[in-house]
């Protein structure tokens, strides 16, 4: 067979496979996976350096298909290249009800040779960019003249849909500042979404767009068949200065009786249609689940040249590791996804016992580690000054390429990250640096808290796809103070605290911050968000231990036989310490819980629960600034927030929403009695403060 | 005075008086504001047609400050044109502990002549697309030859961070895409942001990026001082094919000692600094909080300026209602904010009793509405064929003058809008619309309830605005199956549950949406989130009932004396359903409970409270497929998720949960066994199912 006849097979073959699988439980998308089938063969067959017999080979060229939808184009493809576990019996549990499927409705990181879960539109362009990003660090940071240790391309698939959403222009400004010429964005240009036609909604020019943003643009026209045109395509974007556009143009569901058209996207043909498409395809009908052997024989040489492809790695990490011990050492290590034995050691031993702001806090514990550990890739959605992020000369990761006015001072080894106002690109880029090989780098975001509502779809992903990312959102609660409603999050700890796979810590004070700091680089795959003060805090270096932050919830001051506790959360810990004292000066024994994260507390054993709580016995309120949502578990009554909050400044907004010693004091005294008179009160959770709401 | 030496001495005066008030308190963004103050004077002296007398006025030129962190630039000329409520003393209250302040750190709706609450950055541009929407669908429907009843323009100013956020690259393609000359977009281009310079992570073509999305831009190269080019660049704004970027390019903090760094940026400069900028501006050290006579002489005709362009509109208004008294009487009534009064007559009074989606139900209760009532603008991020949100012959919102491959049919006189892939910009959008003037719109958006985390801080800032908008989450829980747990929401229940003013309404079934309908388009001044299912539902109609929606629980099914409660929510009702039955066949007398909304529910009497809940009397199970965060308040048990969910069908989704009546059923059983034993479980909120997770 001439090549010409073995694509035009594939093509053929790929395409009316895919038409059976999404008919055969009548559903999923059809039409993107099938226009983009020669696509996948430059990719797979041409392109991508990788190895199917170790899909986790370390400098494997990263694959991430934003348009998860597409998921097959994904697993037919794998199934031809020869991944073991992509079995023809593999794919047709696509849409089926079989727990174990490796199929499932969109990409996810637990399978063999999927480098992040994808989806939900514009998170896998973006993490792409952070798979580049990480690539570009580590190859600046190990490389030697003649040992590219780390040399891999990160290739992404988008449709029109990705490139609407906000999060994806915000990736695409920003790899093109940082001139990413290891990235290349493949776009399905089908010119169709749900809705219908993309001039719909969509009439600009997507090329001179990219341009705009400091990208290279390749366009092919005869995306859907020209192979040899997208192979070009794809090598000359490997050699371009800048990351590239490929602009693919396509036809949605092509052959079908519904090409070009939005019913091609996300339904099955129905079974007549599917006939159709065997029959002008030349397979016949009956021969359903078929891809002809000289198609899986043009395949066949994937693993063995990935096989070598490793093989000849191995070599050059083996003599690198000769030749630069110290380096070859850390590589390893970061390899194998290991942290310096030493880290823990670099956090402080004592910190300030005067008041401090726990974002200020958050620096003196973090900063000495992120200096000496270059897993750490820190960054900030332009709040430097605010969030205290920045080591002792610590140096930004830039495009040395380029001469920028502000003279900056990095280069692709630098670890620090100038996001800019992009917090959800933030996120969803550090879910691909962590993506990159697991444990070899931690990424670290850092904002306002109330901003991470903007990235939450990415926080999200982190959590999903069990990568470690950890969030250091500072400026919580009311304390923010003067910039007012729009800063102070109410809700947004319900919706972390909520969700599965992440630990939201509020710690009180320094100590606190410590333990929260640990516990947050110890949670491998795991998304940890450190929820800070603006505001200095009162210390407690009597009360309050960095090692019990991993209980969750602990006994901060105890009283002998209490009558009543009050749970004391993260920077309102000082009005609960005020008002407990206040209420023991006046007989009421009040016992005081510190309570840093929800979710740590729920892994205790249930002695150790109890004994916290006492639930039942006594009655227990819960101080925090935030909606009561969810305290109900362990609190019997609440002093919290039921509005937005308020511009004033942090102490006068604290006090205007009834947050001080004296009033919860008085509010706690008044339950206390009404509960020692109806003790079943406790049983209906009472939100105690009324003040300025 | 010559012009030149007025607008000199307005410029040094306002600078002067700015840097003044950001150092009474030692606080705020002094920078900004004083850049923009040669802006100013070309916005409220030159262009902008308002009634100082009337900040409502109808048809005024709409303004919004999207860098709202810059909001003493908008509070200072408030008090220069004479705004009542906006005294010098008043401006001394901005950073001071005066809880009746009309200063906030962000300008705030509640304000007199601020047009929506903005702050956190892109919402405001954004929400300045749908003022603009707002006033070319209201021109196109009522506006008559020679009766250009609606004619305002939309003018917003950004900073160079709102140009970096997703929702505004969102905005600024769907705005060129709709054509939307009426809208002119000020760009203090001062290259600053709190990390220093823009550059440090954005160099990017601006102007080319706007052109390549149908934009018009005019660059004005002096924008601290040439206050004519600024002018002359606003005029001609007006007059373009296209909407227009203005890129004014400034001078931060101009004339301190930080000019044109990022220290201009949100601090005091410090008392020395001050009173050399009082000198070489020429006021007095002593003189602070100054505006000369001859400024305040300057701006003194803008209030009868503006009562005479009130007193214009309003013959005109008067002559158009005269001619055309039918359209006439519809506009007065939507300048009033009402709906016409039969609205509620349109929702059918009877639904299917077969089984039906929610998705589907909610399309039949509101399209009938949609279609008569044009208060109604409608708009899906390309879901059209999965929401069911479009009425019979529904016209689109399309520019007019532009041809698309797709043959689009619409004009801006439709209410359906194409919002494409971006959920963040169609709920900030919708804000804008329903700001236009409060009940003119009620802006109605949809997507998979996913999705309304992307789009989350938009609903939130429609919340803290108090701003009527609907939106419809179709494909909630785990239901919807195949698309699998990147497109299943667990946590974002207890976000929106947890945030203020906003309902969060999951309705069970077809007579329990049309209940939800109807709270929300009665809820003025709130958000309300309808939530529903992918999945077809059962249908109670011997149970179920619309109206009792609106108290947040009912008794879906009673019993004599109950021994215990289970609470179905929304689609997972036929669980609850199914458990409920089987128990009272075993013998365990079980009552039914819907719960559709929590934070109606919280609005009932204790009395009513405690008929429904018989807390610490009878155990209560709560059977939701989201995480259990919150329903601590109302049960003692729960049937929920703990993890991110699963690509399986909707059916087998649940069952893989443990989401089936039978298994419930024991569960509960059991749960019922061990209260019988130990009543005091009952404190601790029990987990039930173990399944799948």
């Amino acid at each position: 067979m001439t090549t010409t006849d073995i694509h035009d097979l594939a093509l053929r073959s790929i395409r009316v496979l895919i038409a059976d699988l999404v008919q055969q439980f009548n559903g999923g998308h059809p039409g993107g996976a099938m226009d983009m089938a020669a696509i996948g063969i430059a990719l797979w067959k041409y392109t991508l350096q990788f190895s199917v017999n170790d899909p986790d080979y370390f400098n494997r060229d990263r694959f991430v298909l934003s348009n998860g939808h597409t998921c097959l184009f994904q697993y037919v493809f794998q199934h031809l290249v020869g991944y073991k576990h992509m079995t023809m019996d593999m794919l047709k549990t696509y849409h089926s009800t079989d727990p174990n499927s490796f199929c499932p409705g969109h990409p996810e990181i637990e399978i063999p040779g999927i480098e992040i879960t994808t989806g939900a539109l514009g998170q896998g362009i973006t993490n792409a960019v952070g798979l580049a990003i990480a690539a570009k660090n580590l190859g600046a940071t190990y490389n030697k003249e003649d040992f590219p240790v780390v040399s891999n391309h990160t290739f992404c698939m988008v449709g029109d849909a990705c490139l609407q959403e906000g999060v994806t222009l915000e990736a695409i400004s920003l790899a093109g500042h940082l001139g990413l010429n290891n990235l290349t964005v493949m776009y399905d240009n089908n010119q169709i979404t749900c809705d219908g036609s993309v001039d719909l909604t969509n009439t600009e020019d997507i090329n001179a767009k990219f341009n705009a943003c400091n990208w290279d643009v390749i366009e092919v026209f005869n995306g859907s068949e020209d192979i040899d045109a997208i192979v070009a395509a794809l090598a000359k974007s490997k050699t371009n200065k800048k990351p590239t556009l490929v602009n693919i143009h396509t036809r949605i569901g092509i052959g079908s009786n519904v090409e070009g058209q939005a019913a091609a996207h996300g339904a099955a043909f129905g079974q007549a249609e599917v006939d159709r498409l065997h029959q002008i395809n030349d397979f016949p009908v009956e021969q359903k689940y078929h891809i002809p052997q000289p198609v899986y024989d043009f395949f066949s040489d994937i693993p063995a040249k990935g096989d070598a492809i490793k093989a000849q790695w191995e070599e050059l990490l083996h003599n690198y590791t000769q030749k630069y011990p110290r380096e070859g050492e850390e590589l390893l290590r970061r390899i194998k996804g290991e942290l310096p034995d030493n880290w823990e050691s670099l956090i402080p031993e004592t910190l300030p016992e005067s008041a401090t702001a726990s974002r200020k806090a958050s620096g003196l514990v973090f900063n000495p580690v992120a200096k000496e550990v270059n897993s750490f890739i820190v960054g900030t959605a332009d709040l430097s000054p605010s969030v205290n992020m920045m080591w002792d000369k610590k140096s930004d990761f830039q495009n040395p390429n380029i001469q920028t006015a502000c003279g900056q001072n990095g280069s692709y080894k630098g670890r620090y990250i100038h996001y800019g106002i992009r917090e959800h690109a933030m996120a969803a880029i550090s879910n691909g640096i962590a993506a990159y090989s697991k444990g070899t780098f931690i990424p670290v975001t850092s904002t306002f808290f109330m901003f991470y509502l903007y990235a939450a779809p990415a926080v999200r992903y982190g959590a999903l796809s069990e990568l470690q990312v950890i969030h250091v959102a500072t400026h919580d609660s009311i304390g923010t103070g003067e910039d007012g409603p729009t800063h102070q999050p109410i809700a947004l700890a319900a919706l972390y605290r909520s969700m599965p796979n992440l630990l939201y810590i509020r710690p009180a004070d320094n100590e606190e911050v410590a333990g929260a700091w640990k516990i947050a680089i110890n949670a491998k795959n795991k998304v940890s968000i450190l929820s800070l003060s603006r505001q200095t805090l009162t210390q407690y270096p009597q009360y309050s231990k960095r090692n019990e932050v991993a209980k969750g919830a602990y006994i901060f001051k105890d009283i002998e036989n209490p009558q009543i506790s009050i749970i004391g959360v993260g920077p309102e810990m000082k009005f609960a310490f005020d008002a407990a004292q206040k209420l023991n000066e006046q007989g009421i024994r009040t016992r005081l819980i510190s309570f840093p994260c929800q979710t740590l507390f729920e892994k205790q054993s249930l002695e150790y629960k109890r004994k916290i709580l006492q639930r039942g016995r006594i009655p227990t309120v819960v101080v925090e600034a935030y909606a009561p949502n969810g305290w109900e578990r362990y609190a019997t009554a609440g002093i919290s927030m039921h509005s937005f909050g308020k511009s004033l400044p942090g102490a006068a907004c604290y006090d205007f929403f009834g947050f001080n010693g004296d009033v919860i004091a008085d509010e706690v005294k008044a339950y206390f009695k009404a509960v020692q008179e109806q003790p079943e009160l406790m049983w209906e959770f009472q939100d105690l403060n009324t003040k300025g709401e």
